[in-house]
């Protein structure tokens, strides 16, 4: 089983609109609704692939039981493991607007979580670690939860020999980093952000040193960059593809994540984790991923070693 | 009992946005609910006045469910006879711009409204209105309702003797009018879009001629022009106000609403549908009516009877 943890998990809506011209009154599409938060989507697209997954972190509120529905009609669905609290599970709001196709996005703050509801999680996380091939901490902290909190995590994972994969952004990725978590996967921002350079072989360096064993750096259209004990390898899609970039961050970590579960090797997971990234920004829609699309990408990917800079430690 | 109609309710979600850039993300404060459409809003301000209330319309999905919990925790609430259906109610989100205090509006479409919706809609307005003093139509009508929907129901209250107020704009209005209801309460808007003139007094004279009885206009900071069989009266509140004005057109309908069910003389109407106006505009919340501001406004509203000009008819 792969466990995933979502602690501040969202239902995403999405709608359209003519053309968004703020302060004046529009008609708007039937907003859609879908199970969301980072471990949520990686989840969803580790049982597509056939991975018993499950699922946990927070949901609550009116909101919280509309997610929990829409996750258990899933055609591949993850077990729900997901702890019940008092406030209210945030929504997200995706607002396309049919002139130019660009995206304006609404982000509702995180539920406040109470320390019971906390010490809940880990009781839960607790029991769940000994059955896990693999875990990933996926996303933001709602208010309430200590910055603090991936770092106790990814101690508890290693606590329990599980290996565990870092997803997150800002000074949660930094005192998680802190904890050694065995992968972190961060994109040319984060990165930036966590080690002060910008250039992703010097960042990614950078950020093991700072304790990731492995880091699986997110380059956009040009692929991922890899630097782990084994070597460094940069992976790429056979041509630059242009689409819905929703989720594609997930897909990756779910790619790397069902490959460590398999014991592939490196250039495998890449080649993998490439191919699910860019069969979800092709997908129509947001954070799905088409299996054919996939399927057709994975032996056109390119993983090419980079020889002679050794590991960089 | 005071009856009020509702065919497209709506989960009124408002929130905050520090500034609105289309095409960018934003993180937006917690999103409130209040169950909303026209009708709804008119049966809270009966009930909070003390007035037996009941809402019908539609109600239906996991948004139908919310708006419904919300409905029976209102203080003064009004008894639920709405029809439950298979779609799912519409949500409008007011988003406020933190910067500029301007609201842009995103409005769902309502839901598909089946044939046998509709007979089971009839079925039950047909149960209520023998028990009703007055009726009030209010709002749009859904995806699936003829277009002279409120024509029908007109007819019927009228059958069973019941005054009817139509609120409502476009062709439902137009079609709607020529049912002869008791009162219709257009906006500068809708009467300039019903009869082409945008000169008040003569747009409110054409729409008598076209079947209202009673036309109340709302003149937004000018107050109310009411043409009636009985007379010609211009209402306004003692001074210009600023504020929200999101509910007090609904606001003017319970006060017009509630002092034809008491029997009340057109001045006395007039002035308590200005009062409520003016005081749902004050009021800090959308939609909201202060009573002390209210019972402050009462007596000071000023209603002049516009001599010599007859009902124009």
């Amino acid at each position: 089983m792969i466990l995933t943890v979502t602690l501040n998990t969202a239902l995403d809506l999405t709608s359209t609109v003519p053309a968004l011209v703020p302060h004046t009154s529009h008609r708007i599409g039937e907003m859609t609704e879908r199970p969301g938060g980072k471990g949520l989507n990686v989840a969803r697209v580790l049982s597509a692939l056939g991975h018993d997954t499950v699922v946990t972190g927070f949901a609550g509120g009116a909101t919280g039981a509309v997610l929990r529905d829409l996750l258990a009609t899933l055609p591949h669905r993850p077990t729900d493991a997901l702890v019940t609290i008092s406030g209210n599970t945030r929504r997200t709001l995706a607002l396309v607007d049919l002139s130019t196709g660009d995206t304006t996005q609404l982000n509702e703050p995180g539920p406040q979580i109470g320390a019971h509801e906390w010490a809940a999680f880990l009781r839960t996380y607790g029991e769940l670690l000994p059955g896990a091939e693999a875990v990933a901490l996926c996303g933001s902290l709602p208010p309430g939860i200590h910055v603090g909190a991936y770092a106790e995590l990814v101690r508890l994972a290693r606590g329990a020999g599980v290996p565990v994969l870092l997803d997150t952004g800002g000074e949660p990725l930094r005192r998680g980093i802190a904890a050694r978590p065995d992968l972190i996967k961060p994109n040319a921002d984060e990165l930036a952000q966590l080690t002060g350079a910008r250039e992703p072989l010097r960042a990614t360096r950078d950020a093991r040193r700072r304790g990731a064993a492995g880091v699986v750096a997110s380059l956009g259209a040009d692929g991922l960059l890899a630097v782990t004990p084994e070597g460094i390898w940069q992976a790429a899609p056979p041509s630059a593809v242009r689409g819905n970039p929703t989720g594609a961050g997930d897909s990756a970590v779910a790619g790397l994540l069902s490959g460590l579960a398999e014991g592939l090797s490196w250039p495998d997971r890449l080649a993998r984790a490439v191919a699910l990234s860019t069969a979800t920004v092709l997908a129509p829609a947001a954070g799905e991923f088409d299996r054919a699309t996939y399927e057709d990408l994975l032996p056109r990917v390119t993983v090419v070693e980079q020889q002679g800079t050794g590991t960089g430690l």
